[in-house]
């Protein structure tokens, strides 16, 4: 059957089916980065592609890279390491210009510099598109896994969900300059120059029992949570950071902002739980608790006190 | 400029006044594969794609994951590492069939198997072509580089030169059955199958001073060691290992011989630098000396008795 009808998680079972271990791993297939039998070496790879992930129409080479730095290394972050080094795969058109090349390493760069990680090299080879592949290396004490909430536990989300893809979409629509006043300017930085939430994790991780990045949306995200955790998470549908500009922006392109707050990725925020209670803004950060772990299974959403089963799934890069 | 224009070279040392160093790395850009501070651990990553890298008219899925998983892994064991673990990430068309990716990741885990190295993971998306990028992480003692070779030196590579390449021709021009009996199959294998020389590694590396593996044809190759290691490098053409297969190829194609041996690529076979006399087989492989170290620089041919410096030049991967 075509990958495309089966989507990603059938594929990746059919995978693991083929791949076999050979002892060297701690964590292997699964989370956001596999761990070393060492249990200090975080690793991660992840492809970007023109068209898929990013849109040279309305982002620079800079902008480029800056999204695919942080998506790679927030993979890291959301493993609970400190970003070390990143390797970089690059396929791109004979015709693109140095200077463009050059841009887009500024933009891969800068992300590094802001989390003390360093460009080992990788490999560069001409294609009719361009394809990022980055890969990179973490340590850390301690690794922190999707898989270990508990009940008990509080479910706490970084920054405003949904503000990159508000961030994107005003991009999209060409709405930035009637935004501008209501937060448009934050929710583009957003999208263009996002960078994982490091220095949040430094000041929280004692008290994390499971984490992961809001990549693929928060739906989604929490569902890998529960899945991996094997808990019942339930979130409070009015606890969810809503930036108002992501509320008027969705009023006026008349968008369902539940779903949209649900279904929006790469924000690139920390989802977490923990059983300790935290402030509202950790290192100028916003974080909120939004829900809550639960004997059981599933996602439910609690909204004007009453409970549903969340249906809406994340983002399928195979469907 | 455009990088189609400027080249392989010059565009990473344009890439190389952006990237900065913080102190992480023991061996950066430049050799096979980058050297983490604890003198210890290699990485590695490279992109392969549909058209540049591998031809689905006449591979399988399984040829192109074996194809590929040995250039992956064959940069760290020519880093004078150990492989331990892989990271895929894989850009795939929809119209895929599942059937066709485990064959692929079938092809993967050999070469793994092989090796004792494990996959550990990585990402899919969807896209309009195949393209892969393997990241791998290796552990050695003490790092081979391309810089190590010294005055004195002599110069060996294992397996036979250019066999690859003829391997390729043959399926390409559809002569396998008429090379049948005078090595056609083991030069297809070698296209189709190729592993990377650990066996010869772990039994020769106490006395090596520079390793690289050929993969961009042996010529570009010596001049890698050469350049890197501050030397010049004289190779005797009547030394370089050439299967009888390959020259009756050369000559039914009309091909010159000695430029075909010095530019074929993929061969995958170890290229390194020993003041120690070596047997003419290790571990099964072929391992001829091929010439020697001298102080000075680039790289010169002695072909009947005369000496000529070498014009011939790998293959740039964007010109």
């Amino acid at each position: 059957m075509q990958v495309g009808k089966i989507g990603e998680e059938r594929l990746l079972r059919l995978i693991q089916r083929v791949v076999r271990g050979r002892g060297h791993l701690l964590v292997g297939i699964g989370d956001d980065g596999l761990v070393l039998k060492d249990g200090r070496t975080v690793l991660t790879t992840d492809a970007y592609a023109q068209g898929v992930h990013f849109d040279l129409s309305y982002l620079s080479y800079y902008d480029v890279g800056r999204r695919c730095a942080c998506a790679a290394l927030s993979d890291l972050v959301a493993m609970g390491a400190e970003p070390v080094v990143m390797l970089v795969a690059l396929a791109l058109p004979r015709r693109t210009s140095s200077r463009a090349v050059q841009e887009l390493y500024q933009g891969l760069e800068q992300v590094c510099a802001e989390l003390n990680c360093e460009i080992g090299g990788g490999d560069i080879i001409a294609f009719d598109q361009l394809v990022l592949g980055l890969s990179a290396l973490g340590k850390t004490r301690r690794p922190l896994l999707r898989s270990g909430a508990e009940p008990g536990d509080l479910v706490y989300v970084t920054g405003y969900t949904g503000l990159a893809e508000t961030g994107r979409l005003l991009l999209v629509h060409k709405l930035s300059i009637r935004f501008k006043a209501c937060g448009g300017e934050l929710a583009i930085e957003r999208h263009r120059h996002p960078l994982p939430r490091l220095q949040v994790l430094q000041r929280v991780r004692r008290g994390i029992s499971a984490l992961i990045d809001t990549s693929d949306g928060l739906g989604s995200d929490v569902r890998h949570l529960s899945q991996l955790s094997g808990v019942r998470v339930v979130i409070q549908a009015e606890k969810i950071p809503v930036h108002p500009v992501t509320r008027e922006l969705c009023q006026v392109l008349d968008i369902d902002i539940n779903k949209f707050v649900l279904s929006s990725g790469e924000d690139y925020e920390l989802l977490f739980t923990s059983k300790r209670r935290l402030g509202s803004t950790v290192a100028g950060v916003p974080v909120n608790c939004i829900g809550w772990v639960e004997k059981g299974a599933g996602v439910e959403i609690e909204n004007q006190g009453r409970r549903s089963k969340l249906r809406i799934r994340g983002y399928d890069h195979l469907k």
